[in-house]
């Protein structure tokens, strides 16, 4: 099928590129015209994929998401308990760490803006809502075994721990210099789960 | 002194026109015309008070953190140990989470910028820097005071309290609805507090 996978490169390529784009410039200051010419493709082929700037940010959003959701089904299919879960997906940030600490200011940018058009304001803020209510019920069912104390308001539990992920994040992409931020984001987990373990 | 005092007035004008344009357009898209247009003085009197909109910007951030300052200096003042001081902290969020939930994304912009610029960039992270050493020393002496285990890295907890608090800001920046998100920061702090405790 040359035609589909010539296809696949186009949208891959344009991925690639408009990724590049955003971290030098800002997701703003980048234009269709830019990544088109960054990426040697014609503006009929770009429009064919995405149907606008936004449309490619999301669809490069999903591929951070899928990534991180298939290394915390690993991490969650492996483990004998809740925290061991935790603490594995928290293994991985690792891993994952450099992609997103790229993502994220392009993230930040793109949610400020979206916040003003509501129905793409709804598809970025869809992915926050989701992993809070993983979260939340991952609690929920530590709690039910026994391995988080039964005062712990899962859904608190839940904010807190992306909060501490986000936060990390942030202090990471304005000082990258000030710590060894894959190491802080571990230990950070850790620290914050031993303090609600029963 | 009437000279004085109309040169403190401008100053201050200048600030609250530029925090309600900054807020409602963004700090990029806001130009000095446009405060001058909106808080009815010259150009020259803006360049008076401000060398650049960076200045005006660095101002603007510097009165935010005197509030924080007087806030943090009376809630550690009146405790009686470490977990106290930083629990009395955690209530004066709430005092103070409106302000910041609206000067944040502001900040977020403007670090983003300014690391392009390493003179403007040091001047916009030194204050987070000071933060995190005021409560690493806090940390610390919470673990001589046998307030806090002996195996907790004051560092650390200063990295993850900073994560936990900026973290939430952001949550409350994009979606502002998804929860009181003043109580939710009270409860969070004293949640990782108390996880800590000895």
């Amino acid at each position: 099928m040359p035609h589909y996978s010539r296809g696949l490169d186009t949208y891959n390529t344009i991925l690639h590129h408009s990724l590049e784009l955003f971290s030098q410039k800002g997701y703003d200051a980048t234009s269709v015209a830019d990544i088109c010419h960054s990426a040697q493709v014609s503006k009929g082929a770009f429009y064919h994929h995405f149907p606008s700037k936004q449309d490619l940010f999301l669809a490069l959003m999903s591929t951070w998401l899928q990534q991180l959701d298939n290394l915390f089904k690993t991490a969650g299919d492996s483990a004998a308990n809740v925290p061991a879960a935790l603490e594995g997906m928290a293994q991985y940030t690792g891993t994952i760490f450099a992609e997103l600490k790229r993502g994220f200011p392009i993230l930040l940018e793109f949610w400020r803006q979206a916040s003003r058009e509501p129905q793409i304001w709804e598809q970025a803020v869809a992915p926050y809502r989701r992993y809070l209510e993983f979260f939340s019920k991952l609690f929920r069912s530590g709690i039910d075994d026994g391995a988080f104390t039964e005062d712990l308001d899962p859904d608190l539990a839940a904010q807190i721990l992306m909060a501490v992920v986000m936060g990390l994040l942030l202090q990471a992409s304005f000082d990258p210099d000030g710590a060894d931020w894959q190491d802080t984001t571990f230990s950070g987990i850790k620290l914050f789960l031993k303090g609600i373990r029963r």
